[in-house]
């Protein structure tokens, strides 16, 4: 066997002793797996009470865990568990230890056997993470509900709709909103894909090779309401891509945030006044009397960085790491925690901005000019059988001769109109109609009325779709 | 109106003409986006067709443009299509500009009427990547089926099983397969998902507020094969979550694909020596004579990066962007195309790779040593009635007396074992049996034979389920 | 020795054969790193030079490897260089068996000795990049130049500065275009510190472990022109950092360049109206005639998240691999490649955009309102000894007059503003010049012109700085 | 003036009160910003100082608000200081809140004249950080400085050098020790760089306009430590790039780490055993008695994910938002605190990984093989005058004979060897000789004892070079 040389004092490090501080705080977890106290309880009594039917405990045994694990979360709840910070490295051991104090060590002993705090972590982290996306989800239902209900009670507020931030053509507040919701129903959908695969049970994998003792996962699996298994034993603890899918998903949905925040940061300043924050959503200056910023917006798109970034982390963290666990997987669980939690707050914050804003209906029609009704137009001319690429030009020379006129191209008179194209009619004046240039987009999904209401009931079926 | 200055040569930079070359070439998508010739083709088809019944175009109309447009796809096909720089912008421009040169404008000037590039684009691109995530599709599927057939087919070889690198268990080398089987059947589980999403159809969305002829965009799905429509016109235009969501994908893939190379790499050291890469997916060194190196690993693990970093790019391309259309959009283009073919020639590698690979299955069992039975050690007292708590101690002395007497944890005697314990008897020594160990693991998802056949027709049947 | 398991056909994959053609593409560089053919035969160069000195090669060996390796080089200026896509794996390989051929195997077969293509990658990459940095540099000069001289030139124009995107307080146009000059000028400094750590030479370091025929790095390098060496072998073939700061450094650059194209999309909505972008820099649409979008300035903020991808998906690339020379590496290349062309580009289209812009000083003024002087209000009773707290909450009442009597609040009375606070007297109504604003604020940094003026001073100075 | 529609309770979302329990809790920063309670004293006390020039304050006052303000200081320190939650929005605000109650109002309102919290945020960050970077950099140095006594006192021990992880050439354990001693060094350079832009004075820059009082910013840079003023007063308050870069300098560094934890843990393997982890360093297991795991090291390999995600998020956050201080800025600031802190951990960490660290000399020694020397063999023929390319192939004949034979490279006779190639003599078996190859790595950079003295130097002079 080989000589090994352990060095102490010799380098002239930091640390040469037996234990480091640092090392401790580095390593431990309890500071934020705390968090998991019920899901490691919940998790512990449906392992023993599979161990009562495998002989490795008596019933009595096991009603004694049952027992101690309440008296432990009681402690939790009630705020009165004593942590023991030089020994309590985590929830599983913070648990356990105390559970050994209430029931004896004899029986409390027993708890482990067969099982590792690899597939442990991962069940409470399951457990934990199911509950919350329940919680996400009814966020998400009740903020796309706010957006339909505004969309139909203000239907006929119209505005400007914008490509490259320029003003493009004339469309409906409601069709604005329910793109919006459209996005955010993508990521309700996506949300009940993921939260199967969440809701997989990894506990009875061990350490990584299984469990020797013939453990009833499915039994566990069910008293725990999970879907089902994870069903390779080394996939169980080395697997953290429920964390990652989840957030890959959340990172989707405040980029969604962070555009619905941009469009509506854009329409509060002084120069389109569109809309207007309430004040519970906007704060003031410490300098400048007259500001009202819309601080909660800037917040969701800022945070829309802070929730890719914990993804982005995470992912370069996972890459490249060998099979099962390893430490490296206890970087998934603080930015789990702060991400759900982010979202969670983001999507209440979207909800009461949207809930409570003002919009200015007469800001919005003073946005709208006449030349956004240039494809209009041209669409005039497509009836009368005029190619589309050559009315596309007429219009175009229509704009220009508004522009060098210096007037409105709806104050063109006709003989101007005429004196670009002869098969102008008479009826060209009626064009230069803004409700009825958004009443012309009739087909599916475009911004007539009929066509948002059926927008609006596409996304309430959606959301009813509830597993 | 307000005066505007015009300035020109005035600031002393590079440009002051009225066109400038750097931004032409940083301005057109043609270079790329010809990829999507015949889709682009295709839509702008079925786009003719429907405006058959909106009147915009007669019967004859419409069979010119299809006439036109088949021989558009033909030079394309046939790589003699001519491309004009300075005038094709991109592929919806060169093919409607070669249409018009084929069946003269008057027609082809009507083909775009009510269609903007902004629902173009979208629907060109949806085509190209369903179509593509079907080639995935199968070859994710045959990979996973190489997987399946080797771990059938090498049941019986027995390898460490590590955590943190460090000897745990002894595991089946199917077992270890199977966990990489797992984790790329829940990517193809999540592409079937997302496939869905992506097969939407924009077509008719126009510019951003929809269509204002009355087309059929359900006839325009069905034609091509889209599964659903894009419900909000504003939307259409403006969303590329289907290119974010195929990439969230993609880098769940490679991340995964990322831990099954770094196995691969380390077991294929010297010192591991478990697995011998073929010929056709290593390389030699250009100065040392003796090496053999898995390039065809390191590439698959690197490659994990590039496609998390388009990823990662176009999330924050489209971060915070106004709503609909920007020109910011076009940044999915490049990312996409690049991410796709990754992704296809990475399966095929790694498909080539387990397909080839050789095993050293002595070597694989040189590298467990006694120690690797340790729990089972401790699981024989527990059988005894012996808490685990204990036996974990027990057997952990036993380790450090084996180390202390420099010999293999096996090679102690009975005397010296129950010296440790009393509770040690005689079959104690039984523990030491490799092959026993993996057998006792036979809770669903364990190591033992039976646990992995069945893991086996777990994988196949997820397989099967193809819509 | 182990039985080794050569498996062929056994498991159904697609590949079975000796050679992969899907792995060779996968596999080779030349398709991207030919780029570096100048920087590769000048390394050689120097390379052989400093071998004659150890005795690996004759004076006269030398001279025909020179000879040889011009006329390569002039082949690849040509265009005439004939590629071996079988054969030419990389360019090193590609110049080496060229140069065989031209010259000899006997004495070709010389150029290698002690080098390995680890070394000689990361020279060429090294050589290469640190020209395009000058490049950079050339460009980013010229952009703050032009922000300057502008900045000089339009120092009369006033417009209103913005927190949250809300009108907050008067200042210059050109102290606008300061703030990104100052931003511009630290990607200069940036850049001018990081050249000196890429242009460090690895020529020498051999396959990993140094250079056994005693060669001399430092003439080498001399030659090159590099500022010093690589002093770790392992480290110069091991190191992709000088790719990963020039990454950094470029996405820092792009996000500022975000920032700048974000401000001036908003600044030419039709809503604000500040600026118009020469026609140059802009493009229409293919459905609505009047549209004049940004897309340059889009492209530039979409690409910031290009270019962000590439750091990213390259600083996970390198993450956790181990040490020395990895194949991951080789995914360096392509992202360095675009990384720098598309900074390149993007400089100069920025410094096109800014030479040709036009201003609209009436639209700038026309959004400037009263209430942004409400801080200035508040200073003149400051000045009166009044606590700013104190004035701070006065100023907010005449804010909430002015708004309640819906006037201006330059249009409230001397008596209104009385009936607020006692201690206003008439020279109060000075308070209401933007002009006499802007030029308050005179502390170093601040929007009056001498304060202007001297920043424009200290951006001049940092562009000379050129070492 | 438009209309505006105020709704309240009408959309049926959450909130409709005038406040918000969850956007107070997301809006406000005291939970964290608090840590900058004493930076934000002295640059209140600098800003005084200044004032009482100004005449804003008298001296009296500024007596007074000097005493406050320490008074308020010790609170902190003693943790004394009564955060009222509802109030105290953030850390700015609650010091002059407690200053009030202290010094009375009428003076401590006086305090925040012409001053914003916009650039007395951005004094505050850059106050701490400075100081937390000479932190790190006392780190780092130690870090680097443990290596070269390692590599100094243990420069006998040999080991096999890999690329592509598979066994190269031997070289000296203090020679990898010192590839990342170099790596590590230019992240102490980097540092000193950084270091001079993050210590620039944005204080006297107001909300954004600069200040109207004629404040003098040099005197108080001067007394805050600073090096020197931010020039333009918008940049003052819209940069955030010291975060970014410190993050982005961060990031490459853990980069470092991970590379650098990698190999140790695959150095501390069973197989190669190069390596053993001192206790502190390390965990056992819960379930396996024999386990032993490089916590430490994955810890560090894992956290260089969290860094990256830090730095990735903060990019997003800061990409595309318009110009000056918007909310989303205040996503700066726990990453930033929680990305200097793992840093400086992770620094001790590793410090004290390395200064514990046993290696195993007879374990490397066992891992060279002399198939490493088939380039040494090349070498021989080399400096017999035949081409590196034929050598190289001679070479490699001669591996594959002894794979072919079942021995190891110098076991074959010197007849085989001839029969491979006649200019073989006799010396050549003298090149089978690790120490002889290492030390024949002679020139710069290389693995010789010389070559790896020097590097020593080298960075000990890096190390010196404290500003």
């Amino acid at each position: 066997m080989a000589t090994k040389e352990t060095n102490t004092k010799l380098w002239g490090g930091r640390f040469t002793g037996s234990v480091d501080p640092v090392m401790m705080q580095y390593n431990e977890s309890l500071t934020f797996d705390r968090v998991f106290y019920s899901q490691d309880i919940r998790g512990s009594i449906a392992y023993a009470r599979a161990n009562t039917k495998t002989g490795i405990l008596t019933q009595h045994e096991f009603s004694e865990i049952e027992r101690g694990l309440k008296a432990v979360q009681k402690e939790w709840e009630s705020n009165a568990f004593d942590i023991k910070p030089e020994v309590d490295e985590d929830i599983h051991t913070a648990n356990e230890r105390r559970l050994g104090e209430i029931i004896g060590k004899d029986i409390a002993g027993k708890l482990h056997t067969g099982r590792s705090r690899n597939d442990q972590v991962a069940t409470d982290m399951r457990l934990w993470l199911k509950e919350q996306l329940d919680r996400l989800e009814d966020y998400l239902i009740d903020f796309v509900k706010v957006i339909t209900a505004r969309a139909e009670k203000e239907i006929d507020a119209l505005m400007p709709g914008y490509t490259h931030l320029q003003r493009a053509q004339p469309i409906r507040w409601s069709h604005w909103m329910l793109m919006y919701g459209s996005f955010f129903a993508s990521d309700l959908q996506r949300l009940r894909e993921l939260r199967v695969r969440v809701n997989k049970c990894p506990l009875g994998c061990g350490a990584l090779a299984g469990n020797p003792f013939g453990i009833d996962r499915e039994a566990m699996a069910r008293e725990l309401g999970f879907d089902g298994l994870i069903m390779n034993s080394l996939a169980g603890v080395a697997d953290r891509d429920f964390v990652v899918e989840t957030m890959q998903w959340g990172s989707m949905l405040m980029m969604h945030m962070s555009r619905w925040a941009e469009d509506l940061i854009i329409y509060s300043t002084g120069e389109f006044h569109f809309v207007q924050l309430a004040d519970a959503y906007s704060t003031g200056s410490s300098l400048m009397p007259q500001k009202k910023n819309p601080d909660s917006l800037e917040l969701l798109r800022g945070k829309s960085g802070r929730v890719f970034g914990q993804m982005a982390g995470l992912m370069m963290s996972v890459k490249g790491i060998p099979s099962t666990y390893n430490k490296d997987l206890q970087e998934s669980v603080e930015p789990m925690l702060d991400h759900v939690k982010t979202i969670g707050d983001s999507l209440q914050i979207a909800t009461g901005v949207i809930s409570t804003l003002a919009i200015d209906r007469e800001a919005m029609l003073a946005s709208l000019t006449p030349d956004m009704l240039a494809t209009d137009l041209a669409d005039y001319l497509v009836r009368k059988g005029v190619p589309f690429r050559e009315t596309h030009h007429i219009s175009g020379q229509v704009v220009a001769l508004a522009e060098r006129e210096r007037k409105p191209m709806d104050q063109l008179s006709f003989a101007e109109l005429q004196g670009v194209d002869g098969r102008f009619e008479k009826s060209v004046m009626e064009v230069f109609d803004y409700e009825k240039s958004v009443e012309m987009r009739s087909a599916k999904g475009g911004t007539s009325k009929a066509a948002v209401l059926e927008q609006i009931e596409v996304l309430r079926l959606a959301l009813e779709a509830k597993a």
